[in-house]
């Protein structure tokens, strides 16, 4: 099999074609961007971890029955990937308030939930990727209402298998995003990536932050918590 | 039944306790805001309208079996209403794309929606009422899942019967923003008022705007659009 042209360049990920239709070829980069690319750095070797990361989490939710977009690490940096057409979508579970919820609902960053919540964000720089709710996704029929369902239970899924992995490494799962797509029958599986870019990971311990907050809020050591997180997960 | 003290001034309505603890007494206003409140004016007998208007269509809503809190007119500007703790939701259901909808998404004014859309906004003016989604309201224990429910339920069945009522006087029912509450047995309720403060209504023919959007976008002729609404429905 071989790599093909490029397909599309985002902000941490190239897309390739390969010779074979149902397969792409994605390759992670070190580049950062948060605010909806108004900040943009680097974090050394951010790629590789997220690569490696993103493939061994989606192997053992694969194990646990999720359906993913996995098939195989080329490289460090380089994952084959079944060919799917993007939800736009944001996926969104938390499971303790931070970040935009935080701001939003006026609830201290930190504070844990009554129940793990999902919301979605709908997939448009141009509209700043406003929070968008299943009535309005099907109005705008950007998604079915059996689709939303099996992305609601795919999300919750992950949630559960997530929470698991990390707290087995001494970390708390806040909230983390992912990313669904169509395969050409219809059915909806797990895209994207599942990294500390995507993720909110606090230590257990210390509640330091293990994720692209340090680079978004400037806090330093990114490098390092990214590292850690490999370390932890022996990657 | 006396009328007691005041309990709350709102932005277009003042509350009043009564001597039956079970009832408040409403007093309806001519001031308008927009925009949370920075934008602040006058719409004569607006106050009026909004009392006789709210009146007749929650009669005619009850006798579509929709429960709510209306008890008796008592004035042209003076209603006496059942007392229930306000939900803290804005519940808005859009039969065409119009206003924040608009923006949000990117979607031109007067596009038909492919099916009505149900959104809930956190009623919170230092937050700016942000929108919030049923798992989010959960978490942050607003309203149970049944009372959810009951609300989408209730809104859906105001929507169907408030078209029709509207149609048959050649306005288009765009969108409107109610608001729920509880009474002591926890059942739920229609509450606060449904008129052109909180409905969006355009002339079936020309597509004028018959609502508060005349004075939110500076359109003038505010005090005529209430009064042909008044109008048309006999009120």
């Amino acid at each position: 099999m071989e790599i093909l042209e490029q397909l599309y360049e985002g902000k941490a990920k190239k897309v390739f074609k390969t010779s074979d239709p149902d397969l792409y070829m994605v390759r992670y980069k070190d580049d950062a961007t948060a605010f909806n690319g108004a900040k943009k750095g680097t974090i050394s070797e951010k790629g590789i971890v997220n690569n490696k990361m993103s493939n061994r989490l989606m192997q053992q939710l694969a194990e646990a029955g999720i359906p993913t977009h996995f098939v195989e690490q080329l490289s460090d940096r380089e994952t084959l990937v079944k060919r799917v057409k993007i939800v736009p979508l944001e996926v969104i579970v938390r499971n303790v308030a931070a970040g935009s919820f935080a701001q939003r609902f006026g609830v201290a960053e930190g504070t844990p939930l009554k129940q793990p919540t999902l919301e979605f964000c709908y997939k448009n720089d141009a509209l700043n990727d406003p929070m968008i709710n299943s009535y309005q996704i099907m109005a705008l029929e950007l998604a079915t209402e059996q689709e939303l369902t099996e992305i609601a239970k795919i999300a919750f899924a992950v949630n559960a298998e997530l929470q698991k992995i990390f707290a087995a490494v001494n970390i708390r799962l806040i909230d983390f995003k992912i990313e669904c797509g169509r395969l050409d029958d219809g059915s909806i599986i797990l895209a994207d990536e599942i990294s500390p870019d995507t993720c909110r990971l606090w230590d257990a311990t210390t509640n330091d932050k293990l994720d692209k907050d340090r680079f978004r809020r400037d806090l330093g050591g990114e490098v390092e918590a990214y590292q850690e997180v490999a370390r932890r997960l022996k990657l």
